[in-house]
């Protein structure tokens, strides 16, 4: 690839501008209020790959929010990747923990990042990784570089589970047809240690509600002689993990991959300075599944998590109320091996089986999906090592991420393809969290680094 | 008296009609955006007194909602009865569990009401309950029939803990001066059955917070690498019962009033029907302390519920994060012989001892009382015992309350008098819940039982 440098040196500023308008429209997928800002965004994206020069530019319409399909083909012969990523962001709660506005992106330094970041929900995750990758296009056909044919598909429910997407994969294998699929939703080691993630976890996302009596109660008049559902779901919460926090759920850890002691010594070499992160989390102490380290807890091991809980009187001052329900949204990460269907039936069985009598107990299935793991002797792990290599002057270190994207799986499974996992963000971003963020520096060492994996990709399929 | 059953005929309409006029001012001491309609309530406690004959009626400002104080001296001689009650209200959330709104009366027929009841917060607690006094009062004085001194005082802290009405007696004792304290406050058995109400729990209200990492966290990223706020909280407030729903905070039973056998078999003698109970709550079971009824276990036993509870993602769909903190309010319920503040100290000193490493507890006490014991062989109990008898037919019951009113064993301790807590509520009337009322009847049975506890306190005083 020529002139790649000296390209994104000339046109940097409209680089980050256009990620910054497309940054300002609050997709946010999980909540309905924002849904014509969702479609908005979807209509930015099929605009921005037509300008990349992508040939024929189609909104395709599903039950949920719409994706947005796009191609360039140049020679039927040649290798075709599909790039994948996603246009909807977690929503951007709570808000008065932002800095700055979550939808009014600004660019400051940090101590990571000295020559800025953005900061807005969705920088990172996944409008600014995404957007790399329409850039790099742009790049690449505006020079007359494409070696290989593309294809985008660019969805705005992966923070929702992708349900409307699994169904067009199933019913696209020939649309879709590719030889490797390009995803950049996950992130490296350090700017220093670049890394490619080779494992994802599965997840399966529940809600649960207890009811106790049929109405709000005086906790005077009625308290200690009736079931309290918080009390009830904190209790039956707190039994899911035993005193070295394994999981109690029968069953849960049948099919768990377990690693030889061999590959987790290789693991245990990644670079990692367990007092820099507790210093930047600010804890004391880590916490986690007795017998194993903080890298194995957070990838190679299923979790359980509650990402919500609420019930009774949570304003200001104090009400001596005992509620009538109590709720919580709780979350499993799961490792390869693990179905996410049957660990949901297996969750909801057993949740179901400790309600106290004097309590009904509702579990609703949020979604879900299943873990990844992707080889390294692959021609797609080898061409992005040496896209990485030529950018950052080092060998990436393969990396199983603790993260899910549960449309990975099905991607192998629907269309027989492996998924390379080109993330550039860092876990100090701050997805899913306030203060949301991505590197100006990362931003353009992806769309420097992107079309080598073209390059090398189509050199050695050839 | 003479001629109060006429009285009321001729005046009810404007007896209820002045109520509804009351209630429709959202008095909500526990949230501060009601201070207006907090402070405009006082204003029109004030005006009714004044109209029902107090002599010197006034707003007594303390730091927090002012006391409407006023009096009636008929002769220095004579006995004073001081009637307390409240004119603020608890919050109405949750809101959309009413089926009309909170601060707009109206009257409807129940099954138990068939003559109809006032739907609205605060219909019963206190608002309705302290003014069936003032026009008991209006009755007694317009009648020329008063037979003693009377002295009012009506709070707006009731709900959050009477800080400031705590002060104003202690710097008030002349003023105060009663043989007497008479409180509208609490329930009866049903409208057969009437009850006098001998006993009150303690109180002691805590907000807890732990804190994990200084940040959100992706929980996929983060999730069983670091003590998850919300599991942590679960577990911690699980622990405080044992398998058996004994309380397991060290310390807590020591000074607990054990009730004989004798005593137990005489309270389980009230009519009571566990069936009745189950159905009105829709329950298939109740649930508590281990070896204790029902009414044992909401009277004569300390309880700890969780009142509230919070934290992470709670909005629609699904957010995979592990929350920063974590929240809950929890209150305990004291009997005699506990000392609320001990309580509050013995919670604490336990709370924070069982937090584990990688967080941080924050136990901030919002409030709390003492319990209270009345004896049913005083003067004051048995001029209201007969009163009862007069207007209903039967002698009531003595009766312990699961209910605080913790400035009651404060009024004892400083003002060295006894509280008769004349109750006309019923436990279906749903105070402190959604659609709270207060039948039709009851408040008017109120208005025609009280001035006979003036004539049979007076006279058996004499």
């Amino acid at each position: 690839m020529k002139n790649i440098q000296s390209y994104i040196n000339e046109h940097k500023d409209r680089f980050l501008n256009e990620l910054i308008e497309l940054l300002k429209i609050p997709s946010v997928s999980a909540d309905s209020a924002y849904k014509n800002d969702v479609l908005k965004t979807a209509e930015a994206v099929k605009k921005s790959l037509e300008k990349a020069g992508c040939d024929s530019v189609e909104i395709c319409e599903t039950e949920g929010y719409p994706i947005v399909y796009g191609e360039k083909i140049v020679d039927s012969n040649l290798p075709t990747i599909l790039v994948y990523g996603h246009y909807d962001v977690q929503p951007a709660d709570p808000i008065e923990l932002w800095d700055s506005a979550p939808f009014e992106p600004i660019i400051k330094s940090t101590e990571i990042h000295p020559e800025g970041a953005i900061f807005a929900r969705g920088a990172c995750d996944d409008k600014g990784q995404m957007y790399m990758h329409v850039k790099a296009m742009e790049f690449m056909t505006s020079t007359n570089q494409l070696p290989c044919n593309v294809k985008f598909m660019i969805e705005g429910e992966e923070e929702v589970g992708s349900v409307s997407l699994s169904k067009f994969v199933k019913d696209n294998h020939e649309k879709l047809k590719n030889d490797v699929i390009l995803i950049s939703d996950t992130g490296m080691i350090s700017k220093e240690t670049p890394s490619i993630t080779t494992g994802l976890r599965g997840l399966s996302y529940v809600e649960v509600e207890v009811t106790g009596p049929n109405r709000d109660l005086h906790s005077g008049l009625y308290g200690g002689a009736v079931a309290n559902p918080i009390n009830i779901l904190t209790k039956m919460i707190a039994s899911l993990h035993d005193e070295n926090n394994h999981i109690t759920i029968p069953g849960f850890y049948d099919k768990v991959e377990e690693l030889s002691l061999n590959e987790r010594a290789e693991m245990a070499k990644a670079p990692f300075s367990l007092d820099r992160y507790k210093a930047a989390l600010d804890i004391d102490s880590v916490y986690g599944e007795e017998g194993y380290s903080t890298n194995e807890r957070n990838s190679i091991r299923p979790t359980l998590d509650v990402n919500g809980i609420w019930g009774g009187y949570t304003g200001e001052g104090a009400k001596t109320v005992i509620a009538s329900k109590a709720y919580a949204k709780i979350s499993m990460r799961l490792v390869p091996n693990q179905d996410w269907e049957d660990i949901t039936e297996l969750f909801k069985t057993h949740f179901e089986s400790i309600a106290p009598s004097g309590t009904r107990i509702k579990v609703t299935p949020h979604h879900g999906g299943q873990g990844y793991v992707t080889p390294i002797d692959s021609i797609g792990y080898q061409a992005a090592s040496k896209a990485y290599q030529e950018t950052f002057g080092k060998t990436p270190i393969p990396q199983r991420s603790g993260g899910s994207i549960p449309i990975v799986a099905l991607f192998e499974k629907e269309l027989k393809s492996k998924t390379i996992l080109m993330g550039f963000g860092l876990d100090s971003d701050a997805i899913h969290s306030p203060n949301e963020h991505f590197g100006v520096w990362n931003y353009l060492k992806g769309i420097e680094t992107i079309p080598l994996f073209y390059k090398y990709f189509t050199e050695l399929k050839a």
